[in-house]
């Protein structure tokens, strides 16, 4: 039996401020929660409804009502089961490899989507400006499907984070070099900017490298691309041969 | 002044039901609406708040306050303003050029981003399988920022479209050959699977070409991209030289 505190405190988790001060966040489903156990994050109570018998065998879970839990949940739909995380310090970032640094990316699906593509093209390290949205709201949590416990990410100063890097920077402009046409490194960092801005004026200075996408339809329009799918083509721009 | 049965009508075009009946649906917002008009969308109505005076100069507006246009509106937040467009008859496709298809692409939010890059990559036909989003959406309408316009967009049985083309058909599966091993042709039928369970049997028996994004990072993991990124990816791939 789940007390009206214990959803009161689980709901005030949907807001970062909460999530700040009891450095907790919850992750909903069997997938999204397997796989942060598996990555080792800590877990502090899962609620499951009967429907879920025997599924988390390891781990003490506490039964709850559908009805409980559709209190409980951040998503507009239930699942069946909610896990209250501890949140790990994040590891420092070592200048190696490549780096993903986002520019006050605001958007949570977004920022979702760009974990589960760092995931996917092997790059274990992001760098968030402060503005980025956070990792732990639980749209992010959710949409990274798990990717979250792969990649490290840190909330950092962009500016400091890239005047004390050595690293080649790139950064993708309208008037940058064709990407198509770049030999592209194995390290260095690629920062991606604000959804309706683009790079900020201070972090485009620190670019070393202009990178673009080119544009193949109808040349007249200044359509932009979305982040996610720009990121997406970045990077599997970085990773082929 | 606007009327309670003018507002109950446009609200009702929220709904696919009524869009078909009435050949009607709405878009908002001063860029979506313009690249509309642009493209020769027919407008029955924009309904504008004071604070947009003299936005659309050629056409006749009608001023509705912030309070009605809220009513009006399909998105969580009213922008300043809406307009009702009569829906184009969709163009017959030609088997020429690159086509992309969709099987069973359900979220509003992929199958604007899917347009979008069909537009930046100069790809102008595609072709939806009728369980697929309806484009007049306003989820769509509005994630796609224009797009719509310069795109032709059909629904389809998509078998019956598939077995009466005489082009290479691509399909993206687990175990295709590694896309950035291949010589992508100019022409051709990209074809896209749903969210959840990819490219359906019945379609997969008729893709001539079998295609996979690879995977760089934690080999162990069985995780899967997004299909509006894998789409950019694949979209990139066929594009570049």
């Amino acid at each position: 039996m789940v007390s009206k505190n214990q959803i009161k405190r689980i709901t005030s988790l949907k807001l970062k401020k909460y999530r700040e001060q009891e450095k907790r966040f919850t992750a909903e489903g069997v997938k999204v929660i397997s796989e942060l156990l598996l990555a080792g994050f800590k877990v502090e109570a899962i609620y499951v409804t009967e429907t879920l018998f025997g599924e988390f065998p390891k781990i003490e879970t506490e039964y709850v009502t559908a009805a409980e839990l559709s209190k409980m949940t951040a998503l507009s739909t239930a699942n069946n089961c909610l896990a209250v995380f501890e949140m790990p310090d994040a590891k420092p970032v070592e200048y190696s490899g490549l780096i993903v640094a986002l520019d006050e990316i605001r958007d949570p699906g977004n920022l979702g989507t760009i974990i589960r593509l760092c995931d996917w093209f092997g790059i274990n390290q992001l760098v968030c400006s402060p503005g980025t949205a956070d990792i732990y709201n639980p749209k992010v949590v959710q949409a990274t499907m798990g990717s979250l416990s792969r990649v490290n990410i840190v909330y950092s100063d962009l500016t400091t984070f890239l005047i004390q890097s050595e690293m080649s920077i790139f950064g993708t402009f309208m008037d940058g070099k064709n990407i198509y046409e770049q030999e592209l490194p194995s390290s260095g960092i690629i920062v991606m900017g604000n959804e309706a801005n683009g790079i900020s004026a201070e972090i485009e200075k620190l670019a070393t490298e202009r990178i673009s996408i080119p544009r193949f339809g109808n040349l007249q329009q200044t359509e932009s691309l979305n982040v996610a799918t720009a990121t997406a083509i970045v990077l599997s721009e970085f990773r082929r041969k």
